[in-house]
């Protein structure tokens, strides 16, 4: 009822100001104030506020944060579905608002290059991962020399795994060799039981096959723990007391507005959100932490994995936790389109791990979506559409060189490359970085596997 | 669909018995089928089936099964009230219909004799254990060598345990000693952290506290093992999987039925049935039991808890697991009436294990409700009412010879036996009894504790 009453009163605001025509700065601050109290009035009611309805008790169809200004619904984005009516993607700076979180801006990206020293990762540089929550707090602690964890997670559908999948695996190692911590990786395999058709042996198995791909990333050994929530919830009683202290401070409605789970849904699926936010707190971890509860968690995830931690972060500071930090990246296009994200059910759509330089060469000139025009002529005279243009998406988040990118797309605007030449450009960045992962992973025998995903001690002074 | 047909079909049936004014008996078998297939219905749909209104997804209030004949909701039966408006108690024969178990009669007691080869515990003889499900099946298979393990249990919501917290572990002490099986003993410090206003500390502390108690009713430390779910999810992997397979083919739907939660109950409680239900299957313990998984399993317990394993009869044969068999007792009254069972958090409605003689014998003469008459003379005259007499009722929980309660009842009733004279007999029944407990509780050392609580192998051959 309080919210509710803030959310009145800045409602009020906000008509004042525009009634009497106020500089548009003050009425975008006011606007911007509204629509966070609206996020936290639906996380904190399940329901979407309406002015003149005080909450209830009744229950609401699913929902990720108020549509902004009541205009666009065109974006889908939760844990389980990604999809927009747009050919450049999901507009994420409408996902900033309505998820209420904030945009990696340049001030970010140089205070990260600052205290860490390091030229910023090509993703932040493009704006690959574009939205954070807390983390100017974790550089400030980091500068007093207080330290932080990292922790991502995976959750492992089949076997093959596509190279959208290795977006926050790549940024995160970054993050561990420039910070010097310890990561934690949660295989979600028991999720992938309760949302799949699958047994619990074949989630179990693609939990330790995707392990290998993502230990090929070139993560620390002395500094990463990879866990199957099968394997660790029943080998950490810490774990799962802090699985069971989160699931009392959620209720059912609060899961079925965040995740729009039904009455229909198993109970497993209800109570899951409760083990993806376990690893934000430290003392699920004793063998890494000790018994200490306050080491900072950030969390490197896709922005589809938010609602989890917004979860989370409404329940920390009620079970006396710090809240995880995020850095939230983009979707990684399907072969397609930006339209929706790869998916590793369909073959075409992806680049695979396990393809052969021949299927990649393939896949992208065949499936590639272009933003080219039809045939070589009109190219020329008006040049490709690189924001629409599958192949050139690509090469923002894989190839290095800033200058070598801006020239691509510089060329491919003006009509100068053509669609035939990008895409072999792409073919030729692809090929030997998937041929070097793939002799990355031939090397990780089952035994560094066992080494990575068993609960130990980790190197590293907090 | 095909359940509601199978009701329409077999209300129209019973509806023609009686039109035909058909024997009773046959009428009596149409209504059991019927009532049968309500409480089905009402589990897989998580609604009470009405005629002409087929299943829908709404949700429907919380009920323990249906009424019998629409007829009386005066006794609330389930895992967190017991009340009842007759001082005689809970209505024992509708509460076997409600809830669609079996009557344990002479014809079970006498095979109970028989394939033990020992006289029935008192229990038995006494209708204290009173109903049954599939018990019939699991002597069967004893008698054709295929043995079965105990499992039963307790919510460890405070230090003090009271006399009638003693009731399914006396019993429970019987069945492992006339059969010689291993026996499991959940005790549920989670589920309590859930409930109730108290730490994770606590509760885990309450549950090594009562398992003393547990341990001083004389279990053999070669064939049990006890275990506190705060510590043994986080020890078993398998425990784990078995409760993450319940949790997969449970709805919340079913659960809202069965147990009466509602979209403000916090996830933990919506998913915990999972976790009472996993120890009914034997793979949760290979330490006990190797990767066997069809291991029968027999669980004794106060009939409140049988929703919870109904819920687990359910699911058992589609994750590919043997139902548990049940053994149900009745409640053990709270010294003011039957009205109510005893209660922890309520010290004179109970005599706990840690009372002193004195104080025994003084709550026994204060508090204890009595069937006699006002006055000496008038209970002479007209005798007293051991139906609804506390005192009576706990001698037939804890006086083993029959013959002699057996006289106290035709005294009692007569008038030659006066109200003082029939608690000073309970009195001296509970003084020693309670007393022998504490001194056996006392030998129960951290070590011995410990030793029953560590997943080990137990000395069986099954």
């Amino acid at each position: 009822m309080d919210l509710y009453e803030k959310l009145n009163a800045q409602g009020d605001k906000v008509r004042a100001l525009k009634a009497a025509k106020a500089e548009k700065a003050d009425i975008d601050v006011a606007v911007q104030l509204l629509l966070k109290l609206k996020v936290d009035y639906k996380q904190m009611t399940g329901q979407d506020y309406k002015a003149g309805c005080p909450p209830s008790e009744n229950s609401v169809p699913p929902d990720n944060g108020p549509a902004v200004d009541g205009a666009d619904d065109e974006d889908t984005v939760d844990p389980w579905n990604v999809s927009t009516t747009s050919a450049k993607g999901v507009d994420y700076d409408k996902l900033i608002v309505r998820f209420g979180s904030s945009k990696i801006d340049k001030e970010l990206v140089d205070r990260i290059e600052k205290v860490s020293g390091q030229k910023p990762h090509r993703f932040l540089r493009r704006g690959i991962f574009f939205s954070h929550r807390d983390m100017h707090q974790v550089l400030d602690a980091y500068e007093k020399q207080k330290s932080f964890y990292l922790y991502t997670g995976r959750g492992p559908s089949s076997e093959a795994m596509h190279v959208g999948h290795l977006i926050p695996f790549i940024f995160t190692k970054w993050l561990q060799d420039v910070f010097d911590i310890p990561l934690v990786i949660q295989m979600t395999d028991d999720e992938k039981y309760l949302w799949k058709d699958l047994t619990l042996e074949e989630c179990h198995r693609f939990a330790v096959e995707n392990a290998k791909d993502i230990i090929a990333c070139g993560f620390d050994i002395n500094k990463t723990f990879i866990f199957s929530d099968l394997d660790y919830m029943g080998a950490s009683p810490e774990f799962y007391r802090n699985v069971v202290k989160i699931q009392k401070h959620v209720t059912f409605n609060q899961v079925k507005g965040i995740f729009g789970f039904t009455d229909s849904d198993c109970i497993g699926k209800i109570s899951f959100p409760a083990i993806q936010a376990a690893p934000s707190f430290s003392n699920s971890f004793p063998q890494i932490f000790g018994g200490r509860k306050d080491t900072q968690c950030l969390i490197p995830c896709a922005i589809d994995q938010d609602p989890y931690f917004r979860m989370t972060r409404d329940v920390a500071p009620r079970i006396g936790y710090p809240k995880p930090a995020l850095l939230h990246s983009t979707f990684f296009p399907a072969l397609q389109g930006a339209q929706t994200k790869m998916s590793a059910s369909d073959a075409n759509s992806s680049i695979f791990l396990t393809d052969t330089p021949k299927q990649i060469k393939n896949k992208i000139n065949k499936h590639a979506f272009s933003g080219g025009k039809d045939t070589v002529e009109e190219h020329r005279k008006y040049g490709g559409n690189p924001d629409v243009d599958v192949s050139f998406m690509y090469l923002t988040f894989f190839l290095e060189d800033d200058e070598q990118l801006e020239k691509i797309r510089q060329d491919y605007t003006s009509g100068a490359l053509l669609t035939g030449e990008l895409k072999k450009i792409l073919i030729e960045t692809l090929q030997p970085m998937i041929a070097q992962h793939q002799e990355r992973r031939k090397q990780v025998t089952d035994e560094i596997v066992k080494q990575f995903m068993t609960p130990r001690p980790l190197n590293f002074n907090i």
